[in-house]
């Protein structure tokens, strides 16, 4: 019996709220989005089958779009994935889509970009309680000096000081196709189209957050928690917009420069050739 | 010394998540908003001070405007309340705006209207783990017939069929001056201008969230999710559009109709004459 015949490879994309999860890949200790998926494979197909993710997540990142593959016994063809996985899967952590692949196809050796978003709230006293797990209370920034520094970090760059220290020497060039930031929009509140902080006010503020999306053909460790940690020393004014050519050609990681916390961040998309999507 | 010479009556704007309380309103056994919020004050003022919401919410249910009063010793006038409350408060609850109310101004007597948001998730295989304490994964609705049915509900008219039974008689009109939907946009991938629900697809599918929003000068209790639960049975196809008139009409909860979940709703915000909003 050939391959192809005994088993199928489907494609997954999980979203998952990371909270609880120490990241993606199955570690010795501690509980994983690997591991809830092989143990609901393990409960569903009857035999042990091995989940490959795109990428790992850090500790404490969310997703909304991580993708992996995996190969189901060729006898449970005809189960709706979908559903039986998020049936039996913990709440934490849920399938999106499903969809058939080549015997071939690789979750992680054919990703050609991703995309994660950064959720900043501007507010240090409050914080809704509802965004708690997913943003990063920093403060007030100079939005402008932010946007400038990024024109100097967008394109074909060695990112080794954006890499966290510790990290195996590897090829360390990477293409920042994209770094945006939008006003978010997560109150429910809609006023007269536009969202409002404070009930019943006339003089409107604006819901203090801003959402940093970043897309790359791939990133470092901890490189997009250290562009935004970065990028906010820059909006807090710790750091000019001038010193970040230095910082970038400097090819060190610089420990004055925060991470920032793991807990804003969203894995978004993983791109793939063809009919995966394109940059 | 007058009164007004030894407290000071503040307005609290409160966002709490409502999942691990058992509603706003201080109970015997069970943990509410109410008691976080006196338990605070007992600390930050080191004196019992009593609270007073411009409503219960039930157990379950979110808030992102809810509003209270309290009065504050004079001694602890010059406190920043919002950042002290914010500090001490558990993570679910928070304050999100303070300010200083004439001594007779009254969170409940003075409201003269609330709205309230009810979330729905229209795909009942897969919900986005953090939408999960937020939404009613209801399935597919028909919402054009939602929407006429809907029609019928706004005005004034007797609620009495909104109610939840063994509520004690009372006046049980009230004026519904709004019912809305709209798409919900809680994705965070922003493409092309619209939110997609299936990361790098060519056939995007649209994000399966409908927001309905409700305001009226009063709501009886469980009225929100008693409309909600007739609108989503008319959605579903269970009660016809043209049943609805007769269900208002009848002035007596019909045990068919559903009452839709307490965690798929939250109190935007409560309405006060002048300065704190107009309906």
């Amino acid at each position: 019996m050939s391959p192809e015949n005994t088993t199928q490879r489907l494609l997954f994309t999980l979203s998952y709220v990371g909270t609880d999860f120490c990241g993606f890949q199955l570690q010795e200790n501690g509980r994983t989005v690997q591991g809830e998926l092989e143990a609901a494979f393990a409960r569903l197909a009857g035999v042990f089958v091995r989940v490959h993710g795109a990428g790992r997540t850090d500790s404490g990142v969310h997703a909304e779009g991580q993708v992996a593959h995996a190969d189901i016994p060729w006898a449970r063809r005809g189960l709706n994935w979908r559903r039986a996985l998020n049936a039996v899967l913990p709440p934490d952590v849920a399938v999106r889509d499903v969809r058939l692949v080549e015997s071939d196809w690789h979750a992680r050796f054919d990703a050609v970009a991703k995309s994660y978003a950064y959720r900043l709230w501007l507010d240090r006293e409050f914080v809704p309680p509802a965004l708690k797990p997913f943003v990063w209370a920093c403060g007030p920034l100079n939005v402008d000096a932010m946007r400038e520094a990024a024109w100097h970090l967008m394109g074909r760059h060695d990112f080794r000081s954006f890499q966290n220290q510790g990290t195996p020497l590897e090829d360390t060039v990477r293409t920042l196709h994209k770094v945006s930031v939008r006003p978010g929009d997560s109150a429910l509140e809609a006023s007269e189209g536009h969202r409002t902080l404070f009930g019943g006010e006339q003089d409107e503020r604006p819901w203090p957050e801003l959402i940093w999306e970043f897309t790359a053909d791939g990133f470092l460790k901890q490189m997009v928690r250290n562009l935004m940690g970065l990028l906010v020393a820059v909006g807090w004014g710790k750091i000019t917009t001038e010193a970040v050519p230095d910082i970038l050609a400097a090819r060190n990681r610089a420990g004055y420069i925060p991470t920032a916390p793991a807990h804003g961040l969203t894995l978004l998309r993983v791109y793939y050739p063809g009919s995966r999507g394109k940059v």
